[in-house]
């Protein structure tokens, strides 16, 4: 093993989550681990989020205020959380004896796309915090936020945007890893407050984490490791609160344990179902409801069209239960819009996947999956699968046994 | 009276204290005091503290993890705390139909020179401002903070800064007035929970309101009437509780009710005095006592210079209470410095003063104020005066015997 010679000079990203910084005993807990990270490292920047439920609490008093808060006022608002986090950190690692300096999200060179609530980045300019590691200081960076370069208007990159700072950051200094420290130990092959004998994986691929993130498992926003995926970062998902944990590596070909096809087991609860009721089943119709839905910025999943009977057709498809209220709002327009009967909406679904790369190639994989299922006497819904997941719409009553028949069917606790 | 036509399209500048914004039933009535004042004006820019005891919370904060938290760390941290309260009033604004746009102090071009905590207004660019107006927009800064141009490192403008961005903007804008919204009903004759039969102004000088803000009257921050005076910005000061009292009137030349010498009494408790004993007593002594204390921002009131003895002299000063840490830590290169023996601080003493134009110029005023404190029994330690203003210091505890005795001997309850 040859230690690269260019990992000389770049610096590591570390991130700490909302739960990590919760408190200031938490901060200085905190302060520590980035103490030690700086001994090993050329240079350490730490991303952090808003402490504990600071967000939360912050967008509750806005809907106090307002039904619909402006969305750019929201980002001003929210903004704050990290904001204030930043500087809290960097005088307890001078407390510490680690000079330190924060930056805000315009600061650090995060600049953004010029929307509010989930802007992308853009672009990251980080002369400053070139600067700032080569004087000797560690740079910590409030995570979540960014500005739009030519308005000056701040921006926040929605849920997980801590992360999605950090990986942003790691890319562009080109750092050795991305560390996200949160509250769990890593990565695993199921929820383990569902399946408490899930397993810790050592290590998995971008692209099945990607999947993995997508259906629920919320350790890792998907934005995050797309960024990391495409720049070739390794992350290292760890817990801030077992530090000698090697949590789970996430990169393009992890060395794993003897490998089996199927990763892990994901779900998400809080999922509906919408029905588009007797569509007249001409081309176009996919479009039709579809693209005010993307144009709305809400994602959806599990498409299934029905067998037309008579030239009509039922179309189905899972939103996130966070958009079901636009979407209640946007339907009565797409269903005069293609001619529909009436839309309904099954708020009572959850959604449960297995993730690995290669289990559509594999015939054994998925019918395991549907006899586990069929065993343990839960109706599927809808089925949608690609290269590397499986997904089943089930009933929410019996998503969590789902999740558990089918860590046992693929003997995950054995990894 | 002719209306000036040049008020045409010229805003008002209103600010809203901490205690005016406390609570999200409070953001909501100042955002009906807005609307109601966006009705009558060209447009409207609102300037906001942090709700309630925010700055406090937040720089307990700091303390609580760092003895001597870095400056440039503590402005970015308690900048947040109207960076919060800004975006809410715009959202209660939007909420009440008032269109409106929050700023930090970044976009609205509120720019200092380049210290911290207490930093400076060098320049307004509030192109941004304009152009919000323009769009019929209710403008909402945040207050007490601004931003080193150059390094777009964010500054805080010390106590009663948000005061000072609320003048400084309209002068900027050659605002029709910039109206100081608080928790009291304007400037009275004296501090009204220690007079109670105190006075409302109806109006005050520039320069009368500079030395009673220097003495004590917190109701506006002296750096706000210097901007005000140097643009000839009529400020009024007025309740939010009371939005229906005129207030009080500070201008140029208030066309003010009977005149009398004398406008009001004013005290500082939180001050301490401090002797530098037996210096040898040259040229330039002075200098080298005051020139260190002066480089670390500390502002000395009522110097004395005793008579000397055999070459040998005493020198005292006063000092806010909030400088007094400060202020010991320099004391023995001092000491040392000058050749001194050593140096005493009494912490046990506050200011009175007689405050009204021309009052060292009228004998019968400084007669008046020294019999009263006699036949109040109260000691007078140091007295300094200038043209509109004679101060003497007394022992903490008469303090406030002395106020209520100088306002009966002015009849200021009469006014």
């Amino acid at each position: 093993m040859s230690r690269p010679a260019a990992a000389a000079g770049r610096p590591v990203v570390q991130k700490y989550g909302g739960s990590s910084v919760a408190t200031l005993a938490r901060i200085r807990r905190v302060a520590g681990l980035v103490a030690a990270a700086r001994r090993r490292a050329a240079g350490v920047v730490v991303v952090v989020s808003a402490m504990g439920e600071t967000t939360d609490r912050l967008q509750a008093q806005a809907h106090r205020l307002h039904r619909r808060p402006p969305a750019r006022e929201m980002d001003a608002l929210l903004a704050t959380g990290e904001t204030v986090s930043a500087p809290l950190l960097a005088m307890a690692l001078d407390a510490a004896g680690v000079p330190a300096v924060s930056l805000s999200g315009l600061q650090a060179g995060i600049r953004t796309a010029p929307h509010h609530r989930r802007a992308r980045i853009v672009d990251v300019v980080p002369q400053r915090i070139v600067d700032e590691l080569a004087a000797g200081r560690v740079v910590v960076v409030a995570g979540f936020q960014g500005v739009i370069a030519d308005t000056l208007e701040t921006t926040t990159l929605g849920r997980g945007g801590s992360d999605t700072t950090a990986v942003a950051l790691a890319a562009a200094l080109r750092a050795v890893t991305c560390e996200i420290f949160t509250d769990v130990r890593g990565v695993f092959t199921a929820d383990p407050r569902v399946v408490p004998e899930a397993s810790r994986l050592a290590g998995i691929s971008y692209d099945e984490m990607l999947e993995l993130a997508a259906v629920g498992a919320a350790v890792l926003h998907p934005r995050a490791v797309e960024i990391a995926a495409a720049h070739g970062v390794p992350i290292r998902v760890r817990s801030t609160f077992h530090p000698r944990d090697a949590g789970t590596l996430i990169c393009r070909e992890p060395a794993v344990e003897p490998r089996q096809k199927v990763r892990g087991i994901a779900h998400q609860e809080d999922c509906a179902k919408v029905t588009v009721v007797r569509v007249p089943d001409r081309p176009g119709i996919a479009a039709a409801i579809f693209t005010p839905l993307a144009a709305a910025g809400i994602s959806v999943d599990a498409i299934v069209q029905n067998v037309g009977h008579e030239g009509l057709t039922d179309v189905s498809f899972t939103v996130a239960g966070a958009d079901l209220d636009h979407v209640r709002d946007l339907l009565p327009a797409i269903v005069s819009g293609v001619g529909a009967v009436e839309a309904t909406i099954d708020p009572e679904i959850a959604k449960v996947s297995v993730v690995g790369t290669g289990v559509l190639g594999s015939p054994g994989v998925a019918a395991r999956m549907f006899r586990a299922l069929a065993d343990a006497d839960i109706n599927i819904g809808m089925i949608v699968a690609s290269e590397i997941r499986i997904t089943a719409t089930v009933p929410l009553a019996q998503a969590e046994a789902a999740v558990r028949a089918l860590h046992r069917a693929y003997e995950l606790e054995r990894l």
